[in-house]
């Protein structure tokens, strides 16, 4: 670990364009379902210590400072969100309500994940499934796991299932590592553009700070550093190359690596090669050839996260899993599951889901793939048709748009007005804010929904920026309450 | 809330004999399962503040200080708990295993629980389920919660969705509450013996003590007051009155009162009248008649914990629910929810649940409560037999055992000898001390299993105690291994 800033300071980096500064006295961009945007103009608190309590209003006295921070963390949920789950869009009892491109979930495939979940070798209830178990997972799930995570990421050799714990999500698991790696006030370093929500996952029982790869931050120890693989919202997937180069620079810092893999099945297009960094060979440190404690990836302090939130498309289900060959890490978070566990019959599901390969190599991934190719096809041809330049990278639910040549000014609040004029058309979208972006301008778009929502979705985004190109300040034209008959 | 010591401390208490005191120093009963004891000889460290890293071994050195104290309480969990999973009994593949008296679980019922859980209604798969929702829970699930608590704990006036947060165990809602209501430090109150377990459960993440009612520890603001209610290990069910008087007593204090209340349907003898703090009308504090703000109970202040995981018997299960007129407690725990949350298709099946009145009323709870009191009845004839003095009282799992004439010398060194020739004798139980009870010699037996198991360890208990009587130092005889005839 390191105290910032440092010299020789030169992390590989993919963000885009000039990386982002995390100012973190300023807003912080994720919501009640980590996805969306907050509301610019309020102001997350200093990450306050222990005991601060004059920094919240007295109005909320019965809570303790921190309670009043993590109350902070609800209220300030954007919004848009707010606004979304009072007026959902539903095709037939609300048309004209808002419609979703702003929270990262596959709706793609719900009637194939139902027709899974429904078949009778789900439905065991036995007493085993009822009582407290080992606060790491059942076995037989870990095993499951191990094999699982053996397959898809092309180990060289078999995974393990005692470095398996699985929890309720990959929310929990950055919550615990945070928690169980760093001092409150520690941070890790994170390639930003990032997933916003990580913030509070690290911050909220932790109290461990995010700090983007270029930062300005002073005094602040490093204990590690979070890969998303595929990035998000970029789409990014690290080559080896790439992964090997973090693995070097973590290691010459004593950085502990967190490789959150959870879109790792939802590399769409065929052409693009995944490399998992449980695939990797282990390898000696460049720097140091003769050094057996040297290897790469570090065992000790390699921990890698996944989850059937993405790749299976149900975020509702609350499954996630963690890899290390650290004992103590794993022993350190399955101590803390007794807070994170999930339903001994969920655990019995995951474990039958997970070993029907067949099912998933020949049912379920091929035609996942094929939807969200297509999904993605759509909305690119879309951007296209309309001049608009955008990052995607055949992974993830999502591409990353670049907006700038709408906003008057390249300024934050701009890219606010702009968000909020998609809303008022009933569209939910991310603005780039909310993932730390430093260029005003950029925005996520979720590509993962069925068709008709998609291009209603996409109708109303073309509204907007049709009326933005016309007239700069007024609102959009008010027939984009209607749904179109294209979108059915 | 006040700091401690008070002059006018005087709360009620149910303490058994001279209240324990709580030495933050020593060693603390709670097990992987929260419900087992813990080796004596392994100390707990003081609660370390932030950064406070020289506390721990430097060869868990990839953790921090935190990390390590939480990786302490999985490591420290009692061998007991560790010995049994190692050699658990099965009456066909394994009867000379170990019997375990010790976790409070109810395995009388599964059964009833399999049919139940198994029945159509229960196998809905829908997208809605599959997907991101509110943190506090389904609404359908939080509107069945609300109206079963009012039914259940007879509420003068119907609770309200709004007021429940769902999540997945009691360890969890503690685990929130103590970070929400409390800055790091600082300390509820709980009478003691009380249910060991919530040591960990305040202390892991949210950094809380706990302060039995008789203390002297100096310099602890106390925030709370925990109940038990009926109280664990005792059985107590307190009376209106009790109640009353616990809830002027923290008024008078500005103390938060949580009331778990896990055990309320476990009642299993009619003639003991079990009164929910959610039944209470809303009456003025004695003290002050006419301010419009001393309600009873403080509706701001009030806090009240039920689960599955004992009136149901499904600990596997992972479902818990607060119910609490403080919106600002309300959404800062629902903020950590995110952390607790559980699957959509466990929240289905728990409002199918719940909703079954018919099933429960006229079903379930008869058939428990007859089972619960035929197996209480036949370890208490057992005790009576042997001239144990025991308490019970007709709530719970479990019955508090006097054993202290079995100890030579009335030290917790004795205690453990003793516990641990039990265990030897394959018979796993909990020690007092793992409830922080003041005097060496008391035990929780766990009565609430299948009458084979039951008459077993039973059995095996006479052996050791009878062997104890006859040669103090002794091992128990051999023959203890096999199982009796009269046990099946």
């Amino acid at each position: 670990m390191f105290t910032l800033p440092q010299k020789d300071f030169s992390a590989p980096t993919t963000c885009l364009g000039p990386a982002c500064m995390q100012d973190l006295g300023s807003s912080h961009g994720d919501d009640l379902e980590g996805e969306c945007s907050r509301k610019l103009d309020q102001k997350l608190p200093e990450l306050p210590g222990v005991g601060d309590s004059a920094m919240f209003s007295p109005d909320t006295s019965y809570l303790s400072s921190r309670g009043r921070m993590i109350k902070w963390f609800w209220d300030s949920a954007e919004e848009g969100y707010r606004t979304y789950h009072m007026d959902e869009y539903d095709e037939n009892k609300n048309p004209s309500g808002i419609i979703n491109l702003g929270v990262s979930e596959n709706k793609l495939c719900f009637d194939l994940l139902s027709w899974r979940l429904s078949q009778s070798d789900m439905q065991r209830v036995e007493p085993s499934l009822l009582q407290y178990a080992d606060w790491r997972g059942h076995l037989f799930l870990r095993e499951e796991v191990a094999k699982f995570l053996s397959f898809y990421c092309k180990s060289p050799a078999p995974l393990r299932p005692e470095n398996v714990v699985v929890l309720n999500g990959g929310a929990s698991l950055f919550s615990a590592l945070a928690t169980v790696l760093c001092e409150a006030g520690e941070a890790f370093l994170i390639p930003t553009p990032y997933y916003g929500a990580i913030t509070q996952h690290v911050c909220l029982y932790g109290n461990v700070r995010l700090a983007c790869v270029y930062l300005d931050s002073e005094g602040v120890k490093v204990k590690g550093l979070i890969l998303i693989n595929p990035q998000n919202p970029l789409g990014d997937i690290y080559s080896p190359e790439e992964l090997q180069e973090y693995l070097v620079f973590a290691k010459r810092h004593k950085l502990h690596v967190i490789v959150d893999e959870v879109y790792m099945l939802s590399v769409f297009e065929e052409s693009v090669g995944y490399c998992s960094v449980l695939s990797l060979e282990s390898s000696v440190l460049p720097l140091f050839p003769r050094c057996a404690l040297c290897r790469l990836p570090d065992p000790q302090r390699t921990h890698v996260m996944w989850a059937t939130s993405k790749d299976f498309g149900m975020s509702g289900l609350r499954f996630g899993t963690l890899y290390t060959e650290n004992q103590d890490v794993a022993t350190a978070v399955a101590s803390l599951c007794r807070y994170h566990g999930l339903s001994g019959l969920v655990q019995y599901q995951m474990a039958q889901l997970l070993r029907d390969r067949d099912w998933i190599n020949q049912v379920y991934l091929p035609e996942n793939h094929a939807r969200l190719k297509a999904a993605h096809t759509y909305v690119s041809e879309e951007l296209r048709a309309l001049g608009i330049p955008f990052l995607s990278r055949g992974a993830g639910f999502f591409i990353w748009v670049d907006l700038r040549k709408y906003l008057p000014k390249a300024t934050f609040e701009e890219e606010m007005l702009l968000w909020r004029r998609f809303l008022d058309n009933k569209v939910l979208l991310s603005f780039g804010k909310a993932f730390e972006c430093k260029e005003p301008g950029w925005f996520r778009f979720v590509f993962s929904d069925q068709a008709h929502r998609l291009c209603l979705g996409m109708q109303r985004v073309r509204q907007v920026l049709a009326g933005k190109s016309q007239v700069a300040e007024d609102p959009p034209p008010s027939q984009s309450q209607e749904p179109s008959d294209q979108c059915r």
